[in-house]
């Protein structure tokens, strides 16, 4: 059987499952995917955000929202092949908070950010650099974003250390034809970058579209086990263990992550492929709405949600709220 | 907005959906569903199968299966744009059964096969083009069919009057490098034949596989609303209706099917990305066992039925039973 490229897999089944359960996940499920992913030969955990409780509400929030080295290496007693990452927001993590990476259970911090933050997303990733970690930068809701904005910030980013940069498609909006396009024009653009890509699953094309790109060259390749992840959640782990041919990879260890703890999970908290997320995919719109549509009384009126969302007085304003 | 080149969607919801609750569907539901999917601009609703119950067992079945043309006629009282099609299955059909299509409400005729069955197929096919039916032959189970078996039924299907010829994943095993494949290969081996395509959702593939074959010509795009069929499941028609961007079609009636229906079904009745079904789709198996696990008490053991489907003494007898 051929061995294909090398990819790296990076689950985010906790930083961006998170966004689903208000990162209640307990000390022993963190330390279960983690001994999981490591069997399954998983290349990257992300085991949170590395946010700042200073900077932005959520005292109820699980500590994987605000990672802790302290607490993490009370998590992780016996660090794997498997590394382990945060994600930051810019305007959100307090720089004091982040250690050298020699003390720090870490190894890859990504920094998310909107097109119009890129200069300060990529001052972050100087720091993050000079901390010797490796570092992303992701690139959100790209679908929304116009070319000449794009080129200026890849002028940027060819300038800066970062050595991922990631095709976010945060409205789960995309399909195999916007992968073939963003991933020619990324390995065009930025020839000395490595890619990753963060599909969402509104349009039951994560897994889809997330082969397609690695077979075009994408290494960094997200996804979390049973796409656990906001609205529609993301490409699912087990799925893309199965179709990369690397022989490191066993499905096996995923399948007990499954049996022993997803299926509970998904009783308890929603994601996937619910309708109002699949309207809000195919309007190319935030989760937002959809989701605040799920926690109310008229979670199922699609038809009601559809019009609204399309009425001539609410598309105007649509973008304004990114 | 670009117009598309023209397809034609055909909705097996009733068809392939009864696989999942043995045809019972009302009779209110399947007219909702006529309608619906008429002001959605589908062209094609399989309202059932049309084998005889005299071959078949199934006394306990919905009507749905073995479908009667006076009972048709009491259920479609008003015939819209969108046609009606039924699928036989060779050796459980009565030709005595089926009337001339001038007699008839339904308008196309689809007969599935395994390739070793394609001449008693063709056969079939002639009597019902004799008949004044559109007629297609469903070559199932393609991920099992060596390409020498394909070439020698391609000859009889050249000479045979059959319209639409459909690439069937029965295993819902393939991902687009595998359709990229099969609809090049038919395209060239069947230069006069329309194609279709019937895909299954184990891999969560089935709308993506869908798209690109419909990108790449396919003209008879299988579908069922919420994805209901067997197993996984199919390419959503919601989806299929939301990529084609063919003005006629529109999504609103196809919501609201869902709002009504489907939900409570969905409740109901189990098909869609379910971990047995989805290991079945990884191992191009036949999803027989996954089903039989899901009626099960160990209905969750994901783990035990990978390495009962994985092990040695499992593994060649598997192909026998297709």
């Amino acid at each position: 059987m051929m061995v294909r490229d090398n990819h790296n897999i990076l689950d985010c089944t906790i930083r961006d499952g998170g966004l689903v359960n208000n990162w209640d996940f307990s000390v022993q499920f963190v330390r279960d995917l983690y001994d999981g992913l490591s069997q399954a030969g998983v290349e990257y955990m992300e085991i949170g955000y590395k946010n700042s409780p200073k900077l932005l509400k959520g005292a109820d929030s699980g500590p994987w929202r605000f990672l802790n080295e302290d607490f993490l290496k009370e998590v992780i007693t016996k660090k794997t092949d498997t590394k382990l990452s945060a994600l930051v927001d810019i305007g959100r993590v307090d720089e004091n908070d982040i250690l050298p990476r020699e003390q720090s259970l870490l190894d890859l911090i990504r920094v998310a950010c909107y097109i119009k933050d890129v200069d300060k997303g990529l001052e972050l990733v100087q720091k993050f650099h000079d901390y010797g970690y490796e570092t992303s930068i992701n690139i959100m809701a790209l679908s929304h974003v116009m070319e000449n904005e794009l080129a200026e910030a890849f002028e940027e980013i060819n300038k800066s250390p970062v050595d991922v940069v990631y095709i976010v498609d945060s409205y789960g909006s995309m399909n195999y034809k916007d992968i073939e396009y963003l991933v020619a024009k990324f390995q065009r653009l930025l020839p000395d970058k490595q890619l990753g890509m963060h599909m969402h699953n509104n349009l039951q094309l994560a897994f889809a579209n997330t082969i397609m790109g690695a077979d075009k060259g994408v290494k960094f390749l997200d996804s979390s086990v049973y796409g656990m992840g906001r609205g529609a959640g993301n490409c699912p782990t087990e799925l893309l263990i199965s179709y990369l041919k690397n022989p490191k990879y066993e499905l096996r260890p995923v399948l007990d992550l499954l049996e022993r703890h997803m299926i509970d999970m998904r009783e308890k908290w929603e994601w996937g492929y619910v309708i109002p997320y699949m309207i809000s995919g195919i309007l190319n719109d935030h989760p937002r709405a959809a989701m605040a549509l799920r926690s109310s009384p008229d979670k199922d009126k699609f038809v009601e949600f559809y019009d609204k969302l399309t009425s001539p007085e609410v598309m105007p304003a649509k973008r304004h709220d990114d």
